[in-house]
């Protein structure tokens, strides 16, 4: 059976606190969701601010093949603003519970129903498709749900939906609860919060009872704890159930995911299932060695089908397997005792609470196989000046070969002054790319430890290199010099 | 029912990958895993490295309440080593599956059974309590389950558990796999991985099958996309389900969880159920409304029973209710006219893509009360020097109340010089303490935006101010001084 996917992302996923995004912002977000597959766009609210309706505007200019849909309460004003943005329908919210009538809106029952009719009329008059949604609806009693949908139905209303706007559901609860709506006369959409973690499971319960739609963000972005994350909806209902299909292109789900968390700022945990970072890595010996042998043993689903890449990494968990493979990769000979040892000191550099980057593998390696290497690059010395009337300005002394290099360089900070003038020192030795400057979070002091990883590219070669120091010019300077002489090293290896 | 917890955060989620802890940190995480009421602490795998071993022993040297486990295959060297950290028992893995057995083991299900029995056998002997673990039992045939279970529970096994390695249970599904295993004659145990974002979910249907224990993590760290989460399940079980209870002080989860967050390095995002930094977040002029009437409307349990606090976030989706309370909060009086020019600059800066801080807020406000505010701290120049041979040095030139004033500092780096140039600069004018100095993570080139929030305090007033450029040195220094002219002004105010 056919579930039909409504994105919320740029309505409740911008509601996430601190996050707004610009009108270009949203269109290339309604552009790839739509690319993706995905069927009703919530492009935003449109009563919110004039910026917001341009936004939306913007979007339903573009034609997309998706409905754009704008939220809208009961007020004949708010449909006005949605009609002022030429959507094709909206997400009608009605205040279901006796809680949000009461004490938030001050209304009674008759009031919200009388509203929620008159609304749907007139936007239906104003050739609108209407989903009315109960806020609170997984709060509210069942009878007075049931007559709210039922007579906005019989004015035109197109499609249902009951929100569990704070997440108080289980699945047990979210199956009977929607099963029983799931008998009226429009198609039923299932709308989770994830308070508690369940958002994910109390949707695919609804979609069992019946529902024919779900609304989630990507990333599970959202008011508070989030709303239900797509990707991970869409990769259970396509795993681990045999009856439902949706139209989103899987292979897309990763790129998205990244597209969103850049442009939202909302970063995802490592452990965010289907699109974190590890979801796909391995360090523990017996797993890296059961994904050697079959992959199937400890990933559910292989990363190639998001248009992801397995990721090994090299710590105190590794066993001599996910090691001897590294050490392969990065084309290494040593015997079995050449080995153990290189195996035991990388036990003990995790030991001490440290993470082993290829850089700092590689320099095991050289000691133990007695590989003597010397860095071509070295750097001799480098300082920087900046403040807010002068301009960020690096020089840097480089021996390259045992030949002194002079360079330097402006930038738009210290940092990319520094980095600057390393790029231009070493550029006659080799055409080396940053594919990716990484600094984790600062958080505590402004003398705190920063954590600077670069990922630098010499051909098709890419290798990690990192380096935690107080210092963030220090440290950048020094993971990107160790990165590229490594690569250099290794290229001459080649 | 009482539903006994057991934490792996410093086993499974040690084993995310790059995480690697040393014996003080594990120390202090067991501490508080104990304080908090966890029953049982798996401490680590005793047979990874000769640092596991002494941090697991330094834990059971600690005498503390909760039974302390390691982690073991079936082999003796594993008992042996966990026996000599002095553990109180043992988590006994046994691969259960077709594909466990033959692809990653290489032997036969009769290979695994006895070696499960003797290892049982041999735990027992030396005086271990043993959960036997049927590791990928949720892809194991149900009759050598049984057999395996059985068997060790003759020979003395206290309990059994079976994992959900790959994370490919549905809530329905595991209410049935693990009812059908609660029948047998130990108490039974759930694991779950979270690789379809469902790991809670499938804990809580296990759970309702008549699972006992439930295996977790703080922070649902762990492999790829990590553990069930304890924090979500703890609250779930409290809040929506009658029957059951844990030892868990709830009050005490948001502390655990920072000190987890700190002392891995891996980071929550905002919108984590329970513990993200969003969780009791509110921006949307809806909610905020709903939240000023009654909490209930839109949080499912107050911040407070976790120790934490609501926050209300001004941005591009504010609503009237809640930028007047802000506002009154901040000592501001406007009449009607006043506040819509306030709310209407407010949502022009949230469309451009842009969060308000206090800062921002007051300064708007500013402007439009026609409120004439001089910041008593002007900056007039600064510049730092600094390099891998150079002393981080920064000197400042500020004027305050129209006198200039000359101010150097050294500092681990040239942030922190800076910074203390600037303190060493005000301390005359008032003891202004940093609560947080925070940097969002930087990603994408060295010539991105790199956003500074500070937290200042000033006798009672906490306030937060941010700056957004390229150069993390401006950014800092300007970030900081405007939150301070501005605590100095809102000082007068009072």
């Amino acid at each position: 059976m056919k579930i039909n996917v409504l994105d919320t992302t740029l309505r409740d996923g911008e509601q996430t606190p601190g996050v707004s995004l610009t009108k270009s912002e949203k269109l290339r977000i309604a552009i790839k969701l739509d690319e993706i597959g995905v069927n009703i766009i919530e492009a935003g609210s449109a009563i919110t601010s004039e910026g917001e309706r341009e936004a939306i505007k913007e979007i339903t200019k573009e034609g997309l093949n998706a409905e754009i849909c704008s939220f809208a309460r009961t007020l004949k004003q708010d449909i006005d603003a949605a009609l002022s943005c030429d959507v094709d329908s909206v997400h009608l919210v009605v205040p279901t519970s006796k809680l949000h009538i009461e004490e938030k809106l001050k209304q009674t029952k008759e009031d919200v129903l009388k509203q929620a009719i008159e609304t749907t009329e007139y936007g239906k008059d104003h050739g609108l498709k209407i989903e009315v949604s109960a806020e609170d609806g997984t709060r509210s009693e069942m009878d007075f749900l049931k007559k709210i949908f039922n007579q906005t139905i019989a004015v035109g209303a197109d499609r249902i939906c009951a929100c569990d706007t704070v997440g108080i559901l289980t699945p047990d609860k979210s199956y009977i609860f929607y099963k029983e709506l799931s008998s009226l006369d429009a198609p039923l959409s299932v709308h989770c919060h994830n308070d508690f973690g369940l958002a994910v499971a109390n949707t695919l319960s609804a979609i069992n009872g019946g529902a024919k739609q779900f609304h989630g963000t990507i990333n599970g972005i959202g008011e508070r704890a989030g709303n239900s994350a797509i990707e991970e909806i869409v990769l259970s209902l396509n795993t681990l159930y045999d009856d439902y299909k949706t139209d989103i292109k899987i292979n897309q789900l990763y790129e998205t995911s990244k597209l969103v968390a850049r442009t939202t700022g909302v970063y995802l945990q490592p452990n965010k299932a289907i699109v974190g970072e590890n979801a796909f890595a391995h360090e523990s010996g017996i797993h890296t060695d059961g994904i050697i042998k079959n992959s199937s043993t400890y990933e559910p689903i292989t990363p190639e089908i998001l248009g992801r890449h397995r990721k090994f990494v090299i710590g105190k968990h590794v066993g001599s397997k996910g090691l001897k493979q590294r050490l392969n990769e990065l084309k290494f000979n040593y015997n079995d005792e050449q080995f153990k040892t290189i195996f035991n000191k990388v036990k003990y550099l995790g030991d001490l609470g440290k993470c082993v980057s290829d850089v700092d593998l590689q320099a095991i390696a050289d000691e133990v196989l007695d590989i003597k290497t010397e860095a071509k690059i070295k750097l001799e010395e480098f300082s920087i000046v900046s403040g807010n009337k002068v301009i960020p300005t690096a020089s840097i002394k480089l021996k390259i070969d045992d030949e002194d290099l002079l360079e330097s360089s402006v930038g738009v900070g210290p940092v990319d002054a520094a980095i600057s003038a390393v790029k231009k020192g070493i550029s006659d030795v080799a055409d080396i790319k940053l594919e990716e400057y990484h600094v984790d979070a600062i958080t505590g002091g402004t003398n705190a430890l920063i954590d600077v990883i670069v990922k630098l590219k010499l051909g098709n070669e890419i290798i990690s290199a990192r380096s935690t120091q107080p210092d963030i010019i220090n440290a950048s300077v020094e993971a990107y010099l160790s990165g590229v002489n490594r690569l250099l090293e290794n290229q001459d290896k080649n």
